[in-house]
């Protein structure tokens, strides 16, 4: 039976709930740790772990799923553990305490997406860890998203980092550009914690949170070799101006580090080991079969999305305005956001009010945008749902919405109107995911 | 047998000589026009054209080929026509002389994008001919790509006019807002023609540059009742903030026009008749085809795109980074450049730069983005191809293709490095196309 458009916040639900199923951080390390044989499973093959001793650093959103099931997988072969995630903060989560002990495992939470003294204190302590690993043993490192701002250990003092951090965040620069300039000035960074760690092995399982899952993007490589240069960092210093942007005596600072001998070496290391355990690729896959079960005719348009927001979403709009009927698109990746206003929103609602703006008037269309980690933008919502009806509705309740589009401000304007996304912490972080809908 | 990648340059080549093909405007006409029967084929029925005399008037880059076509086939029914096309003043096209007398048709050049002196005389003449049309005359009108500025009689001074068109071709708003702007302060423009032409009837055949073929929007609607009040149109000078961009006595003068009870009311008109006889998505569908032929698993996309031409062509490599070898994508539509650097370049162009950028070092892919009317920007190409090999070829040249982007220079960049695509004026104008191939 071909699909309703009366139950379309059914089908959205559906599709969201298969999407974070297929990228859940426990499931993932399950499948690959194998229980009482110290080995990974990867695709038909094994690999075993360590004769010696084995230490756990998880660091991200998911650090907690991740960390406490691969402990109860590796039972007493695990010497001790240090766990660094988001402190959420919020009413519904309870406050995590400083740090949390369980049994062997140390909790710590820290601030995202700017360091902040408790993160950098957290990394000191996981640094002591990969220390205190010798040749033979093991250090399973659990990386998702988030972990380039929770693990950390700057080179220059923590406000001039958080300014940076800060004015980078609100460039518009990539991910990619953002840990470019991070790893240069990071310690455990672009293979940093592999140097640490050495001569103990580091194997590294993955929950990517960056387009194209580039190893030594996501989380800033902590255990991969950096293929940059300073002069690369350099140049993203430049195209956004941070000069402009930064204090001067931060911004002289920054520059010694990168014009000066001062990026650090890495020692001789054992081959670092990673592997991707979940992608966004895993969940628009499983979401295209969810919207297949219900009756659609369904394609994975693309997995590596990029791009302004709002330009993304004129250009999505685009691709739904020719969809056939009882169709179904999916795409998965991650926008940017360059900040021009002082409203409130989060890119997938600013890429759903842009593209709401173009498909105005169309019949049987419904378009949703959000992010898996259930964080769109400083806002408690995941992102949001618009259809052909949505501006003339909010205009008829007298909004304007190219003025909210104009000033960053599409979470008021979803929380007039409605539309918004809110799933709450996922516990999974995989970037985001757009659904076209088109009905009979 | 399977595409092989060594025939790219060709294959592309075939693509667009596909598409240009079948939007011919001269074909278009013909199709439309039945000879010596005086009737209009629309689809499986027939409308007769007048009783009394019919009248000519041909607006827009393809008013030549239009023109004379419908001419032909007009034959003594028609009593005279005005056509005013772009004057190309390069030394492959004769220059027109002003004005060209051929038989009973007066054929005037004039500037594109922004009016001069040239369009607004000869846009008088046109009325004169629509104001000698009496009841049950008729008068067609062939409209193309360019009419906006060819076919003009603005209500203030011609100095202010191009300044306005000017800044808004810079700001980066649609063709959609340009021409909401500009149907308010011109007499022509937003069923201007239409009135002026009354009580005959005017039947328009619209070959359309504009995404989506909005009737009031392609060629500024000279033939369609304007659906805008004036305070749309200052909404958008608003938006793009025209008024720090204008010279204040203009901006007082504009501001005037639009607060004020000035906008023209038509009078009683006979119904519009206004037909599409080309537009992007019969060229995108023909270039399918040809990509079918050539043994591509080719799909049309959309024939919708719009956006800021470098954002477009980020997602567009999004698109091409899951394509299975094999098979062809075409998008049609046509993307915009905020200028930001003061380099050489057109939308295409700017695109393609973009997109080489987001799919460096991938195998087997070719981009290729092109303006059906062989007219990108202000250069002489029509778009440019690149493949994943383009920026690594780019930087052992010494080339930093970010710089290029930054400043709007991509003509300078594919001036150096290869890959323009260079058609010279090639008759028609129906927005632009991008064609993607993987190939094995």
């Amino acid at each position: 039976m071909a699909p309703d458009l009366q139950d379309y916040h059914e089908h959205v639900h559906q599709l969201i709930s298969a999407a974070l199923a297929a990228v859940d951080p426990a499931i993932a390390v399950k499948k690959i740790l194998q229980k009482g044989q110290h080995r990974l499973r990867i695709g038909a093959t094994t690999r075993d772990l360590a004769e010696g001793d084995i230490y756990l650093i998880a660091v991200g959103k998911a650090a907690i799923p991740m960390g406490m099931t691969a402990a109860e997988i590796l039972g007493e072969s695990l010497v001790e553990g240090v766990l660094i995630t988001k402190d959420e903060g919020s009413e519904s989560v309870p406050v995590l305490s400083y740090p949390t002990v369980i049994n062997n495992l140390f909790v710590y939470p820290a601030s995202h997406p700017v360091t902040d003294e408790r993160g950098i204190h957290a990394t000191a302590r996981a640094i002591q860890l990969a220390r205190r690993a010798k040749a033979g043993d093991v250090v399973i490192c659990l990386i998702s998203g988030g972990a380039s701002s929770l693990f950390s250990h700057p080179l220059i003092p923590l406000s001039g980092w958080q300014q940076l951090t800060n004015q980078l965040l609100a460039s518009g620069c990539t991910i990619n550009e953002l840990n470019t300039v991070r790893k240069q000035l990071d310690e455990v960074k672009g293979g940093g914690l592999l140097s640490l760690a050495a001569p103990a092995t580091c194997i590294s399982l993955i929950l990517s949170d960056v387009v194209g899952n580039p190893l030594d993007v996501i989380g800033s490589g902590p255990t991969i070799p950096n293929p940059d240069d300073p002069a690369t960092a350099l140049s993203v210093m430049r195209r956004y101006n941070m000069k402009d942007k930064l204090a001067p005596e931060l911004w002289i600072k920054v520059l010694a580090k990168l014009e000066g001998n001062e990026s650090f070496e890495l020692g001789d290391c054992p081959p670092p080991c990673n592997y991707i355990i979940g992608d966004v690729h895993l969940a628009a896959e499983a979401a295209r079969k969810a919207a297949t079960d219900l009756g659609f005719h369904s394609t994975l348009l693309t997995s590596h999305l990029e791009g302004e927001a709002r330009e993304v979403g004129r250009v999505v709009a685009a691709l739904a305005k020719d969809m056939q009927p009882g169709s179904c698109l999916i795409l998965g990746g991650e926008t940017t956001v360059t900040l021009k206003g002082d409203g409130l929103g989060g890119r997938n609602q600013e890429l759903a009010l842009s593209a709401a703006l173009a498909i105005d008037g169309l019949e049987n269309l419904v378009l949703a945008s959000f992010a898996t980690d259930g964080d769109d933008g400083p806002t408690d919502a995941a992102g949001a749902i618009v259809t052909g009806l949505t501006i003339a509705h909010a205009k008829s309740q007298g909004l304007d919405p190219v003025v909210y589009l104009d000033s960053n401000d599409s979470y008021s304007f979803f929380n007039l109107i409605g539309g918004l996304i809110i799933t709450g912490q996922t516990g999974t972080n995989v970037n985001d995911l757009i659904f076209l809908l088109k009905y009979q």
